[in-house]
């Protein structure tokens, strides 16, 4: 208590809990898995703040978790890939399992992929990152051939399908001057469920396809970037109130980044709430580039044919990753990188 | 099943989960609260992602939630702090309060903060986030005049203490070329637990007071950058060591940048292992600066006294933050900001 007169004994500190009387949800964070409560113990305030704990992760400590699994309920399947959610019961006393889990006791959401394949392995194995810093020449010698080969295989051939008009119509929220040099389209990022418009994330790509990635950015672009991201701005705005989202997002309520290394190497800007609680460090320096950041790089440099392929760019990648494998390892060992000799 | 006979049914597929035999833990991420498991089933290999579940946040929701509490168990006080963990029983039936929690039964971390103050409910109520544009012109203004009278005022003693030997100094890692130009030192951050390797923070505060924060970096500064960069880097797998950390860390696992607004301004790098999964946005785009970005953004400046100073900085601010009552909302509204008025 607040006026000290005898220390509280844990039976005290555990017996308040029960009597917190609850008021208000003050708020929800960590992707909803911690949650702040506003209300009262025998009529004077308190604050309860509630979040999900971590598991312990030795491997004696998981059969025990596994066999407090209860209501289980499967929520759909597709092939070898099926989804649950779970409600857990104490350690013990064991408990038959009840009846099917209500929305306020699902604990656990469970995946299941059976019978998987070492391709599955690989992929959800943690995998060692490293920080790695690419110079110019490292960037024309081996990444620009390597990009170069995977544009001329065709694997951007889904992207232009999009901006084209052949596929994915359907998901296309904005085309935004299209047919000039400011052309773009917007589209749902896989991650948005398209109607939180706290947690709103967008693509904008653009037309043009002569920038391949923040490495083609130049000074003399400046004026453009300046006036997409304005218009990207804009344009999700608005995107969102079409998409069904009742309260709407300000302006100054959406912030944009690039990503480097991006998925697929065609100009493309994430524009996202700034609530937005990013999962998997997408949001993180070492992954992503502020956009008014980069034009304010571009800015400071001196001739307009300056740009990003003349600076050093430090990223993240991991050890699986076909940049580790071909290029930086070998770098880091002293060997030849073998990132483009492949077919 | 891959191979497609007939559909399988949810009770097919709620009956392989009791039937999976765990090999090995994969993966643990998202704060520990996802783990993935590799096991088979009828001998056939099968990955199985465990996670925690979100809180449903409707206040209808709570009670009931609250209700599931079991094996309450009292972990610590301080004043009007408590904190506890515990288990959840299922919805129905209810349960008597069982023994203590097992390590892998705690499934609820709480904190209680009773009798609480207006000042508590401000600090956890969630605030509405804006993403502003600082110009040269705004920070000259107003942000350099008002980080000024902080410094003035005494704000900064804490951080002259600690580089002057007189406290805290049982937490320094490393003084490194004290004296010097180049002069900094390590400390933990606060939220490192000072062994996990993988999540390794340590904060280097320079030694020099002429640099209050990212906008007082010129391109004459790189070289300094440069050498900063690299022996904090040095210096931080070397404090990884004295920490007691057994496996070490290796130089291309950290990375390194900056706060801007920072909490306090005085120049310091963040460091932290590259697997680190930070929340709150804290390596987040619209708050981090890559320190190599920086030294990228300087070094394609024309002259030596060009800077940081001149460049637009976007970020983001709470709508309770003093910036945002005292300069961003003002200035949004058209009103005179009010920052530099109070004493």
């Amino acid at each position: 208590m607040a006026t000290s007169t005898a220390p509280e004994s844990k039976a005290d500190a555990e017996a308040l809990i029960p009597l917190f009387h609850l008021e208000k949800i003050l708020n929800q964070d960590q992707s909803g898995r911690r949650i702040t409560l506003l209300g009262s113990i025998s009529r004077r305030p308190a604050l309860l703040i509630l979040e999900r704990a971590a598991f312990t992760s030795s491997a004696t400590s998981i059969p025990p978790l596994l066999q407090r699994i209860t209501s289980l309920a499967n929520l759909g399947a597709n092939d070898i890939y099926r989804w649950y959610m779970s409600s857990l019961s104490p350690a013990a006393p064991p408990l038959p399992n009840a009846s099917e889990p209500s929305p306020e006791s699902t604990d656990l959401k469970l995946n299941l992929i059976y019978p998987c394949t070492p391709k599955h392995l690989a992929k959800y194995t943690r995998q060692r990152l490293r920080h790695v810093t690419e110079t110019p020449e490292i960037y024309a010698t081996h990444l620009r051939p390597w990009i170069a080969r995977q544009r001329a295989a065709g694997r951007l051939d889904w992207i232009f399908n999009i901006l084209d008009g052949r596929t994915e119509q359907e998901d296309v929220v904005l085309r935004s001057s299209w047919d000039t040099d400011d052309g773009f389209l917007l589209l749902p990022d896989l991650n948005w469920d398209r109607k939180t418009v706290s947690a709103l994330h967008l693509l904008a790509l653009v037309q043009r396809r002569d920038i391949w990635s923040l490495r083609d950015l130049r000074k003399r672009h400046v004026p453009w970037l300046r006036r997409l991201r304005e218009q990207v701005v804009r344009g999700a705005g608005a995107a969102a109130g079409s998409e069904g989202v009742s309260e709407g997002v300000q302006e100054d309520e959406l912030k944009c980044y690039v990503h480097y290394q991006p998925t697929y190497y065609h100009f493309h800007v994430h524009v996202v709430h700034v609530m937005l609680e990013a999962e998997g460090g997408t949001q993180n320096v070492g992954k992503a580039w502020e956009l008014g950041g980069l034009i304010a790089t571009l800015e400071g440099m001196q001739n307009d044919e300056d740009g990003l392929d003349g600076v050093e760019v430090s990223y993240v990648v991991g050890e699986e990753s076909d940049l580790w494998k071909g290029l930086w390892g070998p770098l880091k060992q002293g060997e030849t990188p073998t990132l483009n000799q492949a077919a």
